[in-house]
């Protein structure tokens, strides 16, 4: 039994690490402008409340505790313009994908690239409407899919289009797994607030300037879709995250090519639920190679 | 600390689950015929203890449970010969792909084959050497790569061709991910008792006739090479499982085409670590559908 609005984890101002229902400002629905949070006490999956105790915002961290979060998927190319723009057909089927846990960071944390992704060009960024599975769902119609979603987030998909294309062999792995490759959140609205996934504007600004601007109802496999096609034969378990696709507007698609750099501002936004921004940070190579 | 030498999580006879160092009788190395075990206590992966307590096994179960088993890696076109079977050239980096935890089963249980499955041909086997990773590992050099790895056990990535080459979309992720297709085990045998994991011999049975028959010297990243590479950028963790990819001899390198069936039995044997057999189990359509 869900119980809160907009779920948040956070670093509190009394040192504490807590879930907390987020307390908005009227007019405001962007989460990562939280500063207030009722804390929530208790299993986010299963028995938990809503406490009346109130705690101070420092820092959002990932919606979920690494704990939490069980199997990260991403689809590919599942935006009709970005399909388009990528030169490839709409697929008859959803791409599937993963991510590592270690590539789940916060809606404020860096995203750091190492050596290996400084060597070529390809860096990128993918605004994506992210899924939170609530309930173990094993082949689900898709006309009760929705029963099993906890709520939604943004996240950014950082991917490196040479290790993902190029030097993969085919596979997307090597492109989209570095540590820190997806910052999500800024909370997780829940899917009593949002009826209809398949009609929010979704965008990216890269400092400060819009780069992709779309609304998540040009998805090809829609949330209730996805999660029935992906349920098919897979058990997906309470805390795994479907990362779903991005829409046009990628740097990969640019006429020239865009590609982040050291130091740039990324922003990921989803309306209803907010903005995660995100500082790309050049590694220096490690001592210990 | 390490203290054990070949690990296997099991049912016993008394009811109860126990991790456990396997007491082999003299001459036996197969894992899978292990009767009896001491029964270890506390953190596999930090303090542990071998104690006096002998427990009898019923059943061996998947050698990690699934609360100490990370991320699950599999690595494609990994031996030289396969490759050649496939028509492709050697890859130049490791070709990484990723299974869900729900994929992970125990080296006798059933290989389940849901609907979407039985709709097309392409079911086959592989026989991987499985490394799990026993310490945090980021940016690891080769000559210090196998310091990270707790010890090796034998898998089965078992794939749908049509699902994961054709109606993937090019991803690997569908037909390699479905609930119960890496069956591993029979244990896992410390590094410390496997001295080079890459000169060992590693084949395949169907219904009792061998159909791999190669050996982990023939893999073109080595284990080493193996870990060193994936912790670049990218931090591995304790429980995290390396499928290494499969040797020549699968189904869709023969010809004719020599595809898994419906009550087929599947061992996979690895020299120094043992078995894991299996069976093909055709489900049933869900009625939730």
């Amino acid at each position: 039994m869900v119980t809160f609005s907009r779920l948040i984890h956070f670093l509190a101002k009394d040192g504490q690490t807590y879930y907390g229902d987020a307390i908005l400002p009227a007019g405001v629905t962007d989460i990562a402008k939280t500063t207030h949070a009722r804390v929530i006490q208790g299993d986010i999956f299963g028995q938990h409340e809503v406490t009346d105790k109130i705690a101070e915002v420092k820092m959002l961290l990932s919606p979920l505790a690494r704990k939490d979060i069980g199997t990260v998927r991403g689809l590919g190319l599942n935006y009709e313009q970005h399909a388009k723009e990528s030169n490839l057909p709409a697929p008859k089927y959803p791409i599937l994908f993963y991510k590592p846990i270690t590539s789940i960071t916060g809606p404020h944390d860096e995203i750091p690239v190492p050596s290996l992704a400084q060597q070529s060009e390809g860096l990128d960024y993918e605004c994506e409407l992210v899924i939170v599975i609530g309930k173990e769902a094993k082949d689900v119609p898709e006309n009760r899919a929705l029963d099993y979603v906890l709520g939604y987030a943004v996240g950014d998909d950082v991917s490196h289009r040479d290790w993902q294309i190029k030097r993969g062999g085919g596979q997307w792995g090597l492109g989209k797994s570095f540590d820190g490759w997806a910052p999500w959140g800024p909370g997780i609205v829940s899917s009593k607030l949002i009826r209809d996934p398949n009609a929010l504007q979704i965008s990216t600004k890269l400092n400060g300037q819009t780069v992709q601007s779309s609304s998540t109802k040009d998805m090809i496999f829609g949330v209730a879709k996805t999660v029935a096609f992906l349920s098919q034969g897979t058990t997906l378990l309470p805390g795994d995250l479907i990362f779903t696709g991005t829409p046009e507007g990628v740097g990969m698609g640019r006429k020239p090519a865009l590609w982040l750099k050291d130091g740039d501002r990324v922003e990921v936004n989803l309306e209803g639920v907010g903005s995660c921004t995100n500082q790309v940070v050049y590694q220096k190579p490690s001592s210990k190679l």
